[in-house]
């Protein structure tokens, strides 16, 4: 199968992305390791700044949809919005390569023409986003949309237990327990009074979430599989050709699904300074995603954007009087240890 | 300090009782020690039977109470129920005792006689709950039942605290995660849609909630002090003299509560057979908690109660037709979690 192939190459090749704080504590300190331990040093730096980026943008991003939502309706197309992200996205990838070229010229590593070979696994992550996005619009038979943030939950267990599977990589058993808590923590945290329809959901509904969740976890672990195979690939030919099949996908979703509003009413009908904003965080937190791919990988991933939901709930009570609850406290806390519990489990090894 | 004097004689002497799985695990197989092994072996088993009771009794009282309730209102006297309960745990004290004479003979250990030296501290646990208890009363001006409930929790905590500061027994980071966990694992189970008033409780509330939590706390770690403190001593010894306190406090508050009730319609008045079998219950809870402070410690005390609670929740639903909220799987996952990552931790050391 193709991504055992590039786990495979990934193994023999890969190494340079794999280092971290804690490998670097467990080495005795000789001269010879000195090179390695500065190189380590800034590949741990460089983890921690896209982080920290993906964690403050996904928050933002909560934060707009809630102003946007406060803000009245915007009747503007989704889809357009979603191509606009992904032609935003491959225009930045591209900005940032001229100015490579420029400084470093073109190598073997940063030129943009590319292989069948290299491409042809690059559609792959799109594809698997777009069915998500069918099967969402038929969960809504089975679940309303809170009880389907609460089951979206299980995009954490999906996540890690295909990240063990497809790319091989071992959490110890404190880390296991670390994830099972950032499930229970995230949708404690999300509870309210409503919450408990969701354990009336039927079969099929169930069924779903969990093949929604495995696709999103097959999309997310995928992309980490192809910006890691090549890792001496400049990121932004990655990213280029990422979000170029992304324009294409989103392309063909606009003539499926808005043809006649972007026909009648203008490809930006209904745009407002929200939107554009909206457009703005969704093109960078999508770089941030592939930089913690390309740099981290998708566990950081699910930790930071967990962390980034709490984040956006405390800044909503300064920003719109939301109200904090008591699971929402409970939740946190668990969260809090769920994230000790994975640096504490690592440690061990 | 008197509990510390306490805790350094138990240093000195008392490492009979500190042997579990784990730390014969840890050690070499050799021919000197498989006289101790097989004794920790003992011990271990020892304590995971007195730890099974604790946790099926304590599961089987609380669905005494929810039959009690179902079954109507009772007036009886708690106070003369308290009372019962500290004289059938003398008597089942005094009974094998007797047993012990008739086949030991009468020992150092397991004589009766005792000196003022020895008996002084064990009135303390008796008075700490005594003031718990009256605080109990007044409480209730500032939170309602329910959230008495959740405040409890905090009972895990303090328990944790105290151990760690006056019986000075460390545990590992890991441990006290597992700790956190606990609470928060507990109250998120007992969350209902009227949770969140909790967090309306005013100061004097919370102040009242931590020092009920702290009396309760120290109560109990302050017993197992006692019981730790002369490792030979017979534990029927140990728990006549306990209990023989308790007896007296109990017979000084049916003489202040409910005197005039007792008086006018009799002590047994309001008694049914349901009445009967929570004395019952109560007094071996009482005798399985004495012998968990003895033979394991106050944390597995408090993961054996919390587990009850769960289990409790689990019969309730087979017994009352109890419906579980989505909280209540959550939490118990948190709870599980908690269990499997505190003996995880201590395999570490």
């Amino acid at each position: 199968m193709e991504y055992r192939k590039i786990k495979d190459e990934d193994n023999d090749g890969g190494g340079s992305s794999s280092g971290d704080l804690e490998s670097l504590r467990g080495k005795p300190i000789s001269v010879t390791n000195v090179a390695s331990k500065s190189s380590e040093l800034a590949n741990w730096k460089r983890k921690s700044v896209v982080t920290l980026a993906l964690t403050v943008l996904t928050s933002s991003q909560a934060i707009l949809i809630v102003w946007s939502k406060r803000a009245g309706k915007y009747e503007y197309s989704v889809t357009t919005a979603n191509f606009l992200v992904e032609t935003l996205k491959c225009a930045l990838s591209l900005a940032a390569l001229a100015r490579i070229w420029n400084h470093e010229g073109v190598t073997d590593d940063n030129r943009l023409s590319t292989t069948l070979d290299e491409v042809i696994v690059y559609p792959i992550p799109a594809v698997l986003y777009l069915v998500k996005n069918l099967l969402q619009y038929y969960i809504f038979a089975y679940v309303d949309a809170p009880g389907y943030q609460i089951l979206k939950n299980l995009n954490i267990i999906s996540t890690g237990v295909l990240y063990r599977i497809i790319l091989k990589k071992k959490l110890s058993e404190i880390q296991w327990a670390a994830f099972i808590l950032l499930c229970c923590g995230c949708t404690t945290a999300q509870l309210n009074s409503n919450s408990d329809r969701v354990l009336q959901t039927p079969l099929q509904g169930w069924i779903m979430a969990i093949v929604m969740a495995l696709l999103s976890g097959f999309a997310g672990v995928y992309t980490e599989a192809i910006m890691k195979k090549r890792p001496s690939r400049n990121i932004n030919v990655q990213n280029f050709w990422l979000y170029v099949f992304g324009m294409a996908f989103n392309a063909v979703a606009i003539v499926i699904q808005d043809f006649d509003a972007v026909m009648n009413k203008g490809f930006f009908h209904g745009y407002s300074f929200i939107t554009v904003l909206m457009i703005l965080n969704h093109a960078l937190s999508g770089i941030a995603v592939s930089m913690v791919m390309k740099y981290a990988d998708n566990i950081v991933k699910v930790y930071s954007t967990s962390v980034a939901m709490l984040l956006t709930a405390v800044v909503s009570v300064f920003l719109f009087g939301f109200h904090l609850s008591l699971a929402f406290f409970l939740g946190s806390i668990v969260v809090s240890v769920s994230v000790y519990l994975h640096s504490a489990g690592k440690l061990q090894r």
